[in-house]
This record gives structure tokens, C-alpha cells and sequence, in this order.
């Protein structure tokens, strides 16, 4: 069985880059820098499910973006969740918070409707965010 | 500095053991099996803060945790989250849900407000729990 990417999440998402066996993607929510880190592994739906190799490239992944996300965008809060309630795909969030955040200091999840980019936006943060994340 | 539990964590949740370098500790809700895995180590507020070494045996530890967690009570879909904007001290959420929960699909932090055990259903869960973890 090969990897295919839940339609929901391609619906919702734009592709960042790939990186080993992940994928790396941007929530198409303009008021959040909102990234899905997603294994690209068939039939996975919960973290446990990784190889211990795996688990810990994933943890060294998201370490990296974690740090590289909050300095360049001076955020107040990280929240990274494996949650899948929705799409059981296993994908991973990785959100920079700020107090200022419509959310704040809620989770983003269900607070309300995603505000996507405009094309000249998405290219933009798309582009600044394979350049600061070498993709 | 030593570290020192905070004091919203201590109050809306139950001592389940140490292990390490990381404390376990049971959400003071009983309609979720809730835990909160929490590194006791002073001042860190992000998994990236963490040496490479404790992030992967948090990593080690969340998955253990998983596994036993879902096998033991049958859940649904698992939930992992780090958040924090409520009470920086990193602490991390690891949640058993099934479809049949309060707030299913939806995440459970600001769903309703907890429903914390009695006394003798205290006495049981954390009793469970630290046998099938062998806390």
C-alpha cells in the first residue's frame, strides 16, 4: 500500500516540501503560521504506530521547526498536537501562538473559520517559509 | 533552579508517578482517561527547549504511554498536544477519545467544564492506571 494523502488535508493545505518520509505543509489559514508535519507512511493514524526511528526523527523534525517557526516569527507560544478526530491520517500541527491571536488563548481548532490566503500571500509566506526551512 | 510543579497542574490533576526525568499525572476528569506527561525540569515552557536526549525518551515515553492507553480502555483515536497557553510549564496531553466522549470530534480543552472524580473512583483509576503503567 502506498502513501496517499488524505483529500482533506490536500484540500486545506498547501505543500511546503518534502523531507525523508514527510511531508511538510501550511494550513491555508492566513491569520496563523500553521504548519502540518505529515509521515508519508500508508495507513498510519497515531504516532505510536512509528518505527522508534522513526518516532524520533519525527521528534528531531519537529524540534527544529519549532525553534526555526517561533524566532523568525517572534511568537509567544508554541503548540504542536497529534489529535485526528477529524482526519485520522496521522498529521501533525505545528502552530506558532501570539496573545494577539483571534484564538488566544484558546486552541485554533473550532474557534472559527479559516481566512485563506490570497494568492500574492500564499506565494509569499510559501516561498519565505521554504527559504527560512530550507526546503 | 529546582524545579517546582505548577500550581494549575498540581490543583486539576493527580499524581500517577515519576519516572526519570518526567512526571505522570491524571486530569481531574472523569470523562476522559486524560493524562499529563510532564518533564520536571525546571523552566522549560517548549519540547525544543529539551536536550535531544529527553526529547527522544519523551517521544519513548508518549508512545509506551499510547499504546497501553488504547489498548487498555478501547479508545477511539488518540490525542497528543502541547500547548501551553494557559500554563506555560510544558506539559503534555495525552488523551484517550472515543467517539462516544463529551467532545467528540472536537478537542476537549474548553468543551465543558471538568467532571472530577469522587473519591472512590479516584482511589480506582489511579490504582488502575499505575498497575497497567508500572508506576
Amino acid at each position: 500500500m502506498s502513501f496517499e494523502l488524505d483529500t482533506t488535508l490536500a484540500t486545506d493545505s498547501l505543500l511546503l516540501g518534502t523531507n525523508g518520509d514527510f511531508m511538510l505543509r501550511l494550513a491555508n489559514d492566513s491569520r496563523y503560521i500553521w504548519l502540518l508535519l505529515i509521515p508519508t507512511i500508508a495507513g498510519v493514524t497515531e504516532i505510536h504506530q512509528l518505527s522508534p526511528a522513526t518516532r524520533h526523527q519525527l521528534s528531531d523534525h519537529s524540534a527544529n521547526l519549532s525553534a526555526i517557526l517561533m524566532a523568525e516569527f517572534n511568537g509567544d507560544k508554541f503548540n504542536i498536537a497529534a489529535l485526528g478526530n477529524q482526519v485520522a491520517q496521522l498529521h501533525i500541527h505545528h502552530i506558532v501562538r501570539k496573545t494577539s491571536d483571534p484564538a488566544w488563548p484558546n486552541p485554533v481548532w473550532g474557534h472559527s473559520p479559516a481566512v485563506p490566503y490570497s494568492a500574492e500571500q500564499r506565494q509569499a509566506i510559501v516561498s519565505r517559509l521554504q527559504r527560512i526551512l530550507s526546503l
